[in-house]
């Protein structure tokens, strides 16, 4: 073996994009790209498997930097179902390359693929360092203090929640009641974080509906009538993935049989059309979308900067010859103090297919309220900058001062 | 009458909020509140039938001002269909407070019912100078180069888009066509403003429908055929309001019967399936919903200035004398030089209840580009900070270096 043989790794970026994903990305590739060949991988699991890969050059590089700060994965990302025989014709084709270290940015499927692709390896002999690195904006990952691409989505949901309240507030002689929903198929992180900025009772949203409590329709449409009989409009957070007591969702889109898995969505119409011929109140369903996970110019700094610390930490553990990891952040203080977490690692085993549920604690019985705790953990993610809008109601004043009117 | 007697103005906010209506009505206040007594009438036109209005003494200027930059309406908006009765009844509630100045911040429907308001007055012998403030999201009155409120609108959409665009090019292998519903029943400004950061054939959107051009489903359908065989996958923006030859709109919600109007909203649910089922492509409805008209964060700075510049005219037009008109923006030089717009005002009649569409050369017959002079003019209104983003294709790229893929 020449001197001057550089080991060659290759990367990946799997699954749903992150607004941060590509700082990840840049993060692993200026820690790695003195010492090693980088291999960028089109498309993920799909380009491993068809061995779609390019080397990342000095030309190459020149163009993936200025997509550091930009949404979508610039290396291709998707959704790519593993066969026991794509699993092997990835490790065929990466033999084949002489690559012996893989790196993939991804959720939990992803970080079970890479497992699987570390048994698939040393089943065949072959040496292979397989690291993953965190990436989800439902914030699912087990082992992790939080994931890179959560903070900017929870800025997003809650800034959006903050703006679309203070609409819905100006409208009520024509609206009462609007339902907005925030992914999360299975974990509500990011419908919590839709509280962040609420201070008083009467600041919306009004009430959180979250896949990890039973959803029983008949006690929301009541608790609807209630804030409305109280405050006098209702603005409802669900996750897309509420469902009721049997584990059915309220509704999932029909969406073409070539998009794999199933898709939610529309629990927030179902549930706005309920409450129009129920209750009798003009409704109103929003979906947030994709602009969850790619609005740029909402992007919590903090998460863009630990999501490009991760990339930087995935190299430092390829070069200690750790493999079957996944980079963790880890707390150290409480934002009452500095934020200040350090970066960690976990084996892919204690996440890989796992998922990391709200506790139970973080919202209250009645879904109208989050902890103290969760608001004082969530805000360094998000930014301190987003701020809570004044609460005071124009209308209420008159009725206040009644005297004035025939002043 | 005392020589420290005030005159009385009362000032409403009407229709739809934008991101920047608060910053028309603080405007018109801080001019006037030195010479006049200033009453804000709640809920606008419900609240000059039903007579809630208070007077904007100190104290609640203090609270006011601090709603400026705030997006939803502070002084209570919503719509209000006015009968005949309604403005004799709105006529009497003036008169009997003394108010004979009149300002209503709001869209073509406003300056409509503003006109109305006059003309009762008149016909009661009632001295009533009524003005208009524009505001809409939807651009679509006459008489102004353009109206407060659109900038950011257009600001969220066209980085929504662009955003959205790079979540979408990664995910190719599950998802090939997004369809992106913007507001605009009757007009197509803010779905041409979908186009402004596009800046080569491959960048998205690839195709915009706008509610000026009858909408063709077959013609529509090869376009998204030919998009996705061309580059890959199709991102579309649509206004809600698309419709047919024979003018009927896609499709509209089903909403409580106490909205009143038709909203629309569901035409790219529609279109979606049928790319879905017609075209055998994996599709998905994107709606931006009201984060269009009131997402705080992204605010265009040009447009609050102007919104707030507004106000102020519009309190020099009463001082002047005047009554009956709306208070508008007059572009002096085109955005290649020093984008420099002044003041100036209109009848009210010229406004009311009329729309101004979209020109005909704005975008191109195959609905795939808009004009230059179209960006040009719209530039400054979205704010020259807001860049595109780097079109480059890191899978074209090894199509490319095909001589790479055994290196």
């Amino acid at each position: 073996m020449g001197i001057l043989r550089k080991p060659k790794v290759a990367v990946g970026q799997a699954g749903g994009p992150t607004a941060v994903i590509n700082a990840s990305l840049l993060g692993f590739i200026d820690a790695v790209k003195a010492d090693c060949r980088v291999y960028g991988i089109v498309n993920a699991f799909q380009g491993l498997t068809e061995d779609r890969m390019i080397e990342i050059d000095e030309a190459i590089y020149g163009k993936l930097v200025r997509y550091r700060f930009l949404p979508g994965a610039v290396l291709g990302s998707g959704r790519w179902a593993m066969t026991e025989e794509d699993y092997q014709t990835a490790v065929r084709n990466l033999k084949r390359r002489d690559i012996h270290h893989l790196v993939l940015i991804g959720g939990n499927g992803t970080m079970f693929a890479c497992k699987e692709l570390a048994r698939v390896a040393e089943a065949c002999g072959y040496e292979l360092a397989v690291i993953g690195i965190p990436k989800t904006v439902d914030n699912d990952l087990m082992e992790t203090d939080h994931s890179p691409g959560y903070g900017s989505a929870a800025r997003y949901v809650a800034s959006s929640v903050r703006d679309i309240g203070a609409d819905l507030k100006s409208m009520q002689n024509f609206e009462k009641v609007r339902i907005i929903e925030t992914m999360g198929r299975n974990v509500g992180w990011l419908t919590a974080a839709s509280m962040l900025l609420k201070e008083s009772e009467e600041q919306p949203p009004h009430l959180i509906c979250v896949p990890e409590r039973p959803f029983v329709l008949e006690k929301f449409l009541q608790d609807i009538e209630r804030i409305v009989n109280n405050i006098g409009y209702a603005l409802v957070v669900i996750s897309e993935g509420v469902r009721d007591s049997s584990g059915n969702v309220l509704s999932q889109l029909t969406l073409h049989k070539k998009m794999t898995g199933t898709v939610l969505g529309g629990a927030s119409r179902f549930l706005a059309k309920k409450v129009s011929s129920e209750l009798n109140l003009p409704s109103r369903a929003e979906l947030l979308g994709m602009n969850q996970r790619c609005f740029a110019s909402v992007v919590s700094i903090v998460d863009r900067r630990e999501a490009e610390t991760l990339g930087k930490e995935a190299a430092a553990l390829l070069r200690s010859g750790a493999g079957g990891r996944m980079v963790t952040l880890v707390r150290e203080h409480s934002p009452q103090g500095a934020y200040v977490c350090r970066v960690g690692d976990c084996p892919l085993e204690a996440v890989a297919g796992r998922e990391r549920l709200l506790p139970d604690d973080v919202v209250n019985e009645r879904g109208t309220a989050v902890s103290e705790s969760f608001k004082e953990w969530l805000r360094p993610l998000v930014g301190y900058d987003l701020e809570p809008f004044p609460d005071w109601d124009f209308a209420e004043e008159i009725l206040l001062r009644k005297g004035d009117k025939m002043r």
